[in-house]
Parts: structure tokens; C-alpha cells; sequence
């Protein structure tokens, strides 16, 4: 499938919308399913988030997939803007599972989305280049989140929070979600 | 791989079976975990279903099937005789995923089966002809089912019947049926 | 992607690394949910598994390549490394699903893990002989796990054992990785 291209402005746009529903909806399940907790009063929601979530979130899957497209490292496959739909709707049923996993051993929990978010990497893009993003998604994400959590704005349930207060899969989520970003700029785009 | 072609009754015949198959074990699911429960005594059963759900369920892929067929929209993805079996597998793989969905927050199962019927239309066809023949199934097996359900002959568990008396993923659920019914006359056919 | 050519001792030992993952991170979640027990004190233990489960596996999925790939069927996708990788991911994410299934009725967990299994064989390479040999492998690896079981080596949780001992979807997750242990040999070895 040939998309006609879209402009940079065009890009970014659909690239926010993309980033904030699946970051919207993952997120609503992970507060529908205890998971994870606001804990600041008084901070205007979007549906069941904190209003900075959402843009946080957006903004970083933004920067990563424009900052890798300009590195240029070369894509293993090329993607469509079909296949950037098809990306986001598996991060977030991953994202969705893991609101399942409350009560899961963590070894098990770790072993599940850790073997599906190194699938979808081999399967969207199975290149170095794709790698190392999804790796510093998996790095930076969690940390970003351990002093959200430090500071006292949300939490993670007992229990699902044995990596210094988030979640042990979280890493692995973050993986995915770096995956399918490193090409989303040229997907969107259309070639 | 290039499909020796099947005739028109090979066809219809070939997707009957399909159907049948995916109908009977993914409801056999959904009574096994109650999900649902068929009401009516004395209704000859068909494994675990009602004589007349397979025959309905059969009879409307099919008629799907065909008219997309007849409709001739055009096909982003041409689609192989394996690539049918792959999607009533992953149709029904998503079947028997509702029936672990009994005490999941309805956010949870409804963004989960959702983000995954999004998916299976992205992967397995996205054109606006698939696209269309999967939100009519998401309107009309949905409100066939609510008729069915207000009639006395079958019911949803409580808590799991929230839309009108059906599932709330219920609409996500034919939404994936339907874009994989879209083009499996032509996939099952073969070239 | 054009792989460059492993020799042949390189190409088994990246297949016994990939099945030692797969089959210590799959057999460490079984043990975690409570899904299986060894049952012999004093056996040196590798993660969780007793030392000769990762051995038996390991050597099992490298005959099972290697025998596939001498006996030469014709595949009908020709599969990467990249492909191996994902391959290997998909059948480590269903061994992981299976750990979450101890309290799901048998039609649900079977129906479930059979469709993906069938989903996987006709998208990894839907030939006749990927079918023979994931066959072969649903057939030959429960047995051999009921021979342990009966000899008092391991055994199956209460209520996943009605297969002889063992879980009743275990002939599917088999079925799973013998599929994509037929084309192992040339995906991993490369063009």
C-alpha cells in the first residue's frame, strides 16, 4: 500500500493522537483494574488519568519517534500507515494484559510481556536501530516513573510494585511501546 | 503460495465448516467459563450450544463473506487459503480470551478486546471495505444477540451484560469476525 | 533481510541458546504459578527447572530442526533470523499464558491455546511438513512427559492434570513449538 505522504505538521498531529489514545486507554485500565493509583487531589483528570500523564506520555513518544527518524538508521522494514494502527493497537492490548496481571507471579508476569514486547520488535522492525530505542524506552520510561512515584503522584499496588515502586514489567511494556516508536515517523509519514 | 481455486459451492462450503468450527468451540467457551447460559429446555444441543446458534452464526459469515465478495472493494492484502485458517484462529483464540473476562473491569476487557480487533483488521485487511464490513457486524450481531437475549432464549452472566444485556466486548468480538469475513471468501477460494 | 550464512555447528548452537531460553523462562513460570512440581530432592536445579528438563528440551527442539530441515519438505514462507526470534517469542508468550490458566475450565484453556497454536503453524509456515512435525511433536513431547510423571520425576497441579498426569492443552503448546521448530534449522542458519 502506497499512503500519500503526509507533511511534518500532518505527522506529529496523528502521531499525538495515536500516542494519547493508547496512552488514555491503557492507562484507564490500569486505574479500572487497581493497578496503579493517582494520588494527588485536586489535579484536573482526562478520563482516568492526571492530566500531566497523558501529555507526558505523548510528548515522549513524539520525541522518540522523530529523534529516531533523524538518526536515519537504517529500517529492516519498511511500514505503513496500516502497520502503524496495527502497532499501536498491540502495544495496547499488551498494555490492557498487563492490568490482568495483578495477582500473577512475577515471574510469570516478567515472562509474558517480555516475550511478546521482544515479538514485536522482531515483528515491526527487527533492527539495531529499533533495538536500541526500545531498549533506552525500557530504561528511561520506568525511571521516569520510579520518581513519579518517589514524588508522591501516583502509586502501584502492593505487590506489583517489587521494582523500586513500579512494576517489574514495566520495562518491558516500555520496550514495545520504543519498538514500534523508532519507525512511527516514517509510518505515519507514508512513504 | 498460489491456491488451486476452489468452485463457488467448494467455497461456501469450505467457510460453512470455518465457521461452524470457530462458532461451536468458542461458545463451548463461553458456556464452560458461564459466561453465557442458553435458557430454553429441550432445545437439541450441538456440543455445548443450542442448535441454532451455530446455524445462525454460520449462515451470517457466510452471507458476510459472500456479499463482501460480490461487493468487490478493493483488498489492500490479497489473502492465501492459510492466511483464512490463521485468522479464524486468531477470531477464535480472541473468543475464548472473553471467557476469562468474567471478573475484569469493564474498561479492562473492553480496551483489551478492542485494541485486538483493531489489530486483526489492520493485519488481515485494512481497507475501507473490510473496515466497513466489521463495523456492520459490529452493529448487527450485538443487536441480534440483544433480541436474542430479550426473548428469554439465552442470557449473559451478571456483571458481564452490561450493554443491553450482552457483553460489553461483545460489539469488539464481531468487529474482528467481520474483518476477517470481509475477504475470506476470496482467501478461501484462492487465486 | 539476506542473513549472512552460519556454519552448521553455529546454527546449533544459537538453536540450543534460543531453546534454553525458551524453555527455562516457560518452565520457570509453570513452577512459579503453581502449575508443576519436581518431585526429586537433590537434583541440582538450573532457575527452577530440575537439571535434565533444560537438557531433554533443548536436545529435543535441536533433533526436531535438524531432522526437518535433512528431511527437506518444501516450506512454503522462507523465514529469517529476525523470524526465528519472533517465532521463539510467540511460543515463550503462549507457554506463559498456559501458567495463567490453573483455574480455567479445560474447554476454555484447550480452545485457547489450540487456536493459537493453529494461528501459529499457519503464519510460520503453513507446508505440510511444518504440520507433520508439529504433529509429531503433540504426540510425542505429552508422552513423554506422562512417562515422567508416572515415574514420579514431576507432576501437574490438581485440575491441570487430565491429560494422563499432564495438562490437557499441553499437545497444543507442543504443537506450537514444533511448528516453528521445523523451519528452525534455515531461519536461523540463514540464506
Amino acid at each position: 500500500m502506497a499512503d500519500r505522504p503526509l507533511s511534518a505538521g500532518q505527522t506529529a498531529a496523528a502521531i499525538l493522537v495515536l500516542a494519547l489514545v493508547v496512552g488514555l486507554a491503557g492507562d484507564a485500565c490500569h486505574v479500572a483494574a487497581g493497578t496503579t493509583r493517582y494520588e494527588w487531589d485536586g489535579v484536573p483528570a482526562i478520563w482516568r488519568s492526571a492530566v500531566w500523564f497523558p501529555v507526558a506520555l505523548a510528548g515522549s513518544v513524539l520525541a522518540a519517534a522523530w529523534l529516531s527518524e533523524r538518526a536515519g538508521t537504517p529500517a529492516v522494514r519498511e511500514r505503513t500507515r496500516a502497520d502503524a494502527v496495527a502497532g499501536a493497537a498491540v502495544v495496547l492490548a499488551l498494555y490492557a494484559v498487563t492490568a490482568l496481571l495483578n495477582d500473577t507471579p512475577t515471574t510469570v508476569s516478567v515472562v509474558l510481556v517480555g516475550a511478546v514486547a521482544v515479538a514485536v520488535w522482531a515483528w515491526w522492525d527487527p533492527s539495531p536501530g529499533a533495538l536500541a530505542v526500545a531498549t533506552a524506552a525500557a530504561v528511561l520510561g520506568p525511571l521516569a516513573e520510579i520518581v513519579v512515584v518517589a514524588a508522591g503522584a501516583s502509586s502501584y499496588r502492593e505487590g506489583v510494585d517489587g521494582l523500586a515502586g513500579v512494576a517489574p514489567w514495566l520495562p518491558c511494556l516500555y520496550f514495545a511501546a520504543g519498538a514500534v516508536a523508532a519507525r512511527l515517523w516514517a509510518a505515519t509519514r507514508g512513504a
